[in-house]
């Protein structure tokens, strides 16, 4: 069974290799998607190379509808994109992929219905395909080397489907296994380090005593110290200490 | 040469397959990256397996710099991502590819020098290695089918960073070769329908008239209509009436 969330119908027009249709079915997995449709595939259906490939996603392939003509496979929808490379002779709007599902997004909140066509690998999508759509999508490539593939070209529309519709943290820190230090643990820290070198005879010559202090508590006080980095600092000094006794 | 645009150098650490080192620069390419930096690739450098899957993204290949441990890669560097799929146990920022991008973005217009390390196909970057980055990027993948290889980490990377470095419209009607219709235009077209199926008898009952009057010109003032298309629907209404005269 394809998920609940709604989300758009990703349409492989007359694909050629069995292996583009599992990378494109791993490639839309990846970012939640798993509605495939397929129009009329040159090596039949269902083929095995796709299969094999999929591996993990075979389920959007089982999950997949075949049709036979394109405007079959966009039957239901109420609003169409098609993505090409080349500049075609019709008056349409060019999206750029993230504007695309900035659209998709809105639209399918409000109920209806988004198909994405995708061209087949050698010559993308025919006139007539592209005469079903409402919008173009164009991935904003180096213009002197574009050369994405069709599971690239997937990947990239569901990446901004996903960035447009799943709330993620743009930075978090990982801690591991511990919290920031507070202020009071940073200045004791401070603390330590500025008596222990004071009795080492750190604070050298005595005109420059005051900004070296100044300058040590300023180090600290910049550093993201958790509060297991405290304590490593703190264990540290005392080591040296501990040895310089020992003498 | 490599381009003279500042850009971050991306850095393939222990890559197994040629065919993905290929893949990877041709990955860069597409959105004007060409400075990779390889840590001890597993079949030696040049490998011909990468020749032949970059094709026309050679050049990248050619210019890569070869070093045998991460810390050269990244010695000129001041501040270093570490892409990662799995949780690591440091202490660290992690940070999407939209988030990272921006951040490079801006280090890179203050004169730094950014990379991004990209691991091993199978196991990803080992501790040491994320020991050496600031930062880590993680790309928010479906968390129940997480299959991003190495090309397609390095794609995703670098469609980021294109997209927050270089302008594009992100939406722009391409017109073939036809002006949109200014409103006198669009005003003369609708009066064109009016007028001839006034006389064909359309408007009717009389009761409706007046409100299908009002439908019918609000639906040519809705449509976008270029020129070329008010032209066209010009012709289509004078040969029904012609034909209709011959008739």
């Amino acid at each position: 069974m394809p998920s609940d969330t709604p989300q758009p119908a990703f349409v492989l027009v007359r694909p050629q290799m069995g292996e583009n249709i599992g990378a494109a079915a791993r490639a839309m997995l990846n970012f939640g998607l798993d509605r495939m449709r397929l129009v009329a595939p040159r090596d039949g259906w269902p083929n095995q190379s796709a299969v094999a490939m999929a591996s993990g996603a075979g389920r959007v392939l089982d999950e997949a509808v075949l049709v036979e003509r394109t405007v079959e496979a966009v039957a239901d929808c109420t609003y169409v994109f098609a993505t090409t490379a080349r500049q075609r002779d019709l008056t349409k709007p060019v999206m750029t992929p993230e504007r695309a599902m900035e659209v998709a997004r809105e639209k399918i909140a409000a109920g209806e219905k988004v198909a994405v066509l995708f061209g087949p690998e050698r010559a993308g999508l025919e006139n007539d395909d592209i005469a079903l759509a409402n919008a173009i999508i164009s991935v904003p490539v180096n213009p002197e080397f574009p050369s994405l593939n069709l599971a690239q070209c997937v990947l990239l529309t569901g990446y901004e489907w996903r960035r447009q519709t799943v709330e993620t943290a743009s930075e978090v820190t990982e801690m591991a296994g511990s919290d920031w230090a507070t202020a009071i643990e940073v200045d004791r820290l401070a603390e330590h380090y500025e008596e222990t070198l004071d009795s080492a005879g750190f604070f050298f010559p005595e005109t420059k005593s005051d900004s070296m202090r100044r300058n040590l508590r300023n180090l600290w006080s910049r550093m993201p110290l958790t509060q297991a980095d405290v304590r490593m600092l703190h264990g540290m000094l005392r080591q040296m200490v501990r040895w310089k006794t020992k003498g």
